[in-house]
């Protein structure tokens, strides 16, 4: 077994490198080390890597990149019941699990929480990381390791699409149709909404879109968001407005459009993230007696169910899989993700 | 019994008159004739009055005004379960049934609403008016009806109350100390919440408010919204900030400094109205997963809530009424509403 | 356009007539006269025609029998929508609208519910019904007329699933494989439920749901309930126990079996009628905090929602239709429920 | 400070005995020793006293009895903000805080809980009790400890009112005028009910439930469970029924009056343990659409909401203290609970 631990570490905003840090070892009897298999990368990774900062997370100090990974356990505490060799989803942020939002069930909210590649946490980009068993997902049989680290960005939809309260029958329009998009897209579908409307700009996306789950697709003009609103519930059957909106794309004409396409009392979900504050029609969304939300990660069950997805075939994430890149290739593939190519790159775990 | 039926009616932005309307005859059996005894003033009376139209609502002809009002039942219908004599508290607004939202149970949704004072429906504000008897709810022994024409704004207060999901315990902070603010702490309060802010920038008002129902007062200052909501949480010792907070004020820095006061996971209602559009902190909301909710009127048994919460004493609303006047006064008291004056004015019902 | 009404009667327990009854007229600018096409016969006709009574339900006049009914509409009030030609399911309980429970969203539970077949109520069984628009669904191109007649105890099916909050991911255990434990399957299958598995003494039965819809079967045994939970658990794979379990066989021992069968915190939901009173674990159920949940007939968007998933293609109700009969072959039809031939039959509407 | 820890010990069914137990050291950096103060005396300790089990609990290992105390923080782990001197209320039960239950906000259901005085658990009758801080609520400011060992059965009634969902305004029955009956009569007051009925056959018990937090009693006969509830529904005023009943009795009788007194869409609550199985109206539960529920225990945030509601003179739980006696006359108190003498009997902890 390989005794060293090659990481891809963030030195500072825009400087990466790689380097063999400490071997993790058990220390409670919860807990696993997992030997990391595929890395996915996300929109924050890059933007940590570019900017050295998101928001109030400041990278202060080296820091591990990656948190969307799947892997194989290598070894285990003694309280644990996986077992060394079996493959796992790998749920990367670990709450305190003491306090209020811990014990109400969103600990997805918890103040203390350590999450993977947000400073000061080392993320997941190496060979070897630890974890509390309870927060490894053990893949199904005919579940592979590559659809294991999808797991964390569908996790994403699915808890965006649960704040949206999404029930059979309901009409659902998503806005943006990058990797998040896409999956709330196929989600909102498991969930069994009837109509799946895709918005974006880029016509490739959104045929892409129809292709792997949406039911209609709008593609968004030079308009008023009033007349914008009007157009998407007219050419897309909606009826007196959609049930539920969902924002993956951050654009504040979306979220404005979104206010006007919903139906009195349909609810809103904000899950992408673009500029701090936004001109907000609020007379609108309180005479229609909207229902906003936001959506932060994942929480109680998501993970659980992401996988049951995935391996029910529910939802097909390799289609989403637009290339694989060894870990030595790490940067190359932070810099084609940054310049938009493909829909989800995977890193490999190292080399042994 | 008087056979004429005497008027207030707006027939153009600022300009009001009284007229002889045809007394209204019960047509369905369900219906019951109200002689109107007391209508209180609210603020949208006053907008329509002074500008002709709230949003789409376009005065386009002679209306009669008010909606806030209790009486005296007149005259039944076959199927009624009421007498003649019973006084009560007038629910002003009668939707279709029949719709998606009215079967659903969110009737002030519903799009065919005829309401009371909302053009193209006449107001209260005449000696008497026609409801289906399931919109007038029975004064309890021992409750006037002063205070059920208070039943009104209490009944919006209990909605928006709701729309906050508000439970024994929580902290509840409450923006703006007028009729709707005030009665907002008053009904959190009989909820159970366990810490009751008022915010207002008018001293005499936050005394009043603590008075009547708060169990703190703030007042805001010439800051950023994030100091003034750090100001708030510090000085009214919410934690790791407020539970719920309302908005009855519609002022954009008391929405704004809402979102930064919140807990995570907290819930903001927006019950006031002010500019169209805000500046809105959309990824503090997204992060922190606040739950933002819209309230529009009231529906499902918010107006036999309010009338139970005043008939078993937990609120005093009779403390609200500032001033009476003859039905004949009621250009003078729309002008003392205008003007600040006051809290609630009531006006009576044409004398016999 | 024929002008008469034949109509199958039910004199009294037993006894059944053809009948030409008057032809309704419009009467309300809101009703419709449906020229009804096909009717479903549900246990309860069965049970009306045998003993003459459910429960507090007594025929005492002769009755039209039928329920479950598709039409065309034939003509319409002044202010439907709604055009002659029009093919629907027709929603057979009309309730009063102006009750606390009408008004909340829960019409099924209105006292003063009109309900068809339903003692003094007419049922369907004739040429032609009367009812309110909004309680007729368009059928969407492409769903035939038979499928319609469907949607009745389709829409029983999504009731009872609502009222077991059925979430993707979960287990759900369904007792019994009639029409409407089968349906039962078929809807938690399109809630994204994971397992089903249905439950009953007949293999053939248990043959059948599998192919319908079911996950999984289990077959009851001669043994204590206790074992027969364990061995539902382990041999359905089902972990702690199942997340929701429905009893749609009315059988004792089934709602003894789910009470241990069932995860702590698990829902279940009494669907199908047997005996008035049982032999119920009631520690169990409460140091395991089961929510238990009656479901009686359908409430706001169920008629909807069951129109939706046959035209999407998600329940395929044609399957369950095991025979077509001549109106005049209507007791005939009868007697062949009675003797458990089949699964579901339809009765055409009398032939011009 | 005394270095003995004197412990009351339950040796097997009926034979108790005092013993020096070692003294707990902190082993987390997250634990607490209490010394414990006020130990309040449950049916289930008195069960278990008697009879050395309950349900699948046996003692097999001689046991220290008690889990309703309060004390005062004796020392402190390294990660603790609570300091030496704090007064205390003590959460008996610590879950595993990993398991799908305690993930989701339901960690009474936690199958790894280990709760005091539960086998194998050792209780809290005894000077020294570790705990994980949180778990410990910090008395306010005025709020004794004597009040804070009455919290254990007031989060027990906090958590039952919470299943019964009961709301400002609702009609709530309460069957069973014990210490929780009562308690539950009081939560549901502060909780807004407007009507609060207590049931129980002993009119001193019925004087005392009304004196402290009912607003009607009424008192069960000899006659059939639907005269029964008839009665209480005419006597008591509660229209169509009640909108929520709680069985804190465990009575047949009780339960099956309940469920005829419910209205529609009635909430029901099992608070009590009676016989483990008894006979139960399943075809009125059925069609009345019922909502059934168990309690157990108390969960997230209902610790925290009893000290609210004693802290803030909501509920005087000091009326319910009949009785205070030296640790070293634990055994005579257990045997004037057994003999139902007065309400609540406090045992001092041990003398220093």
């Amino acid at each position: 077994m390989p005794d060293n631990n090659p990481s891809f570490v963030l030195e500072k905003a825009g400087q990466v490198k790689f380097e063999d840090r400490p071997v993790p070892e058990v220390k409670s009897p919860h807990d696993v080390i997992v030997e990391v298999k595929y890395t996915g990368i996300c929109g924050s990774d890059v933007h940590y890597w570019t900017t050295g900062a998101i928001g109030q997370f400041v990278v202060r100090a080296p820091m591990v990149l990656g948190h969307e990974s799947s892997g194989i356990i290598h070894s285990v505490g003694s309280a644990v019941s996986l077992s060394p060799g079996d493959h796992v989803a790998m749920e990367p942020g670990v709450p305190c699990r003491r306090c209020t939002r811990c014990k109400e069930g969103h600990y997805n909210l918890c103040a203390d929480m350590a999450f993977a590649a947000t400073p000061p946490y080392d993320g997941t980009l190496a060979r070897y990381y630890c974890l509390p068993e309870d927060f490894c997902y053990k893949l199904p049989e005919g579940m592979s390791l590559e659809e294991g680290a999808l797991v964390e960005p569908l996790a994403v939809a699915v808890h965006i699409v649960k704040q949206g309260g999404v029930k059979p029958g309901d009409s659902v329009v998503v806005f943006g149709a990058g990797p998040v998009g896409l999956l709330c897209c196929a989600v909102a579908k498991a969930f069994g909404a009837s109509k799946i409307v895709t918005v974006d700009i880029n016509e490739e996306r959104l045929a892409f879109a129809q292709k792997f789950a949406a039911t209609a697709a709008f593609r968004s003009q030079k308009e008023s968001v009033e007349e914008s609103a009007a157009r998407l519930i007219k050419e897309c059957d909606l009826g007196d407005g959609a049930d539920v909106i969902i924002d993956a794309s951050g654009a504040e004409v979306c979220i404005q459009t979104a206010v006007h396409a919903l139906r009195v009392g349909g609810t809103y979900v904000q899950g992408g993230m673009g500029k701090p504050e936004i001109t907000w029609p609020i007379v609108a969304m309180c005479t229609k007696e909207l229902n906003v939300k936001g959506s932060f990660r994942y929480s109680s069950g998501d993970y659980k169910l992401a996988v049951d997805l995935v391996s029910s075939g529910k939802i097909d994430v390799k289609e989403l899989i637009t290339g694989r890149v060894k870990f030595e290739e790490a940067e190359q593939a932070f810099r084609d993700v940054k310049a938009g190519k493909g829909i989800k790159i995977l890193i490999e775990g190292p080399s042994s």
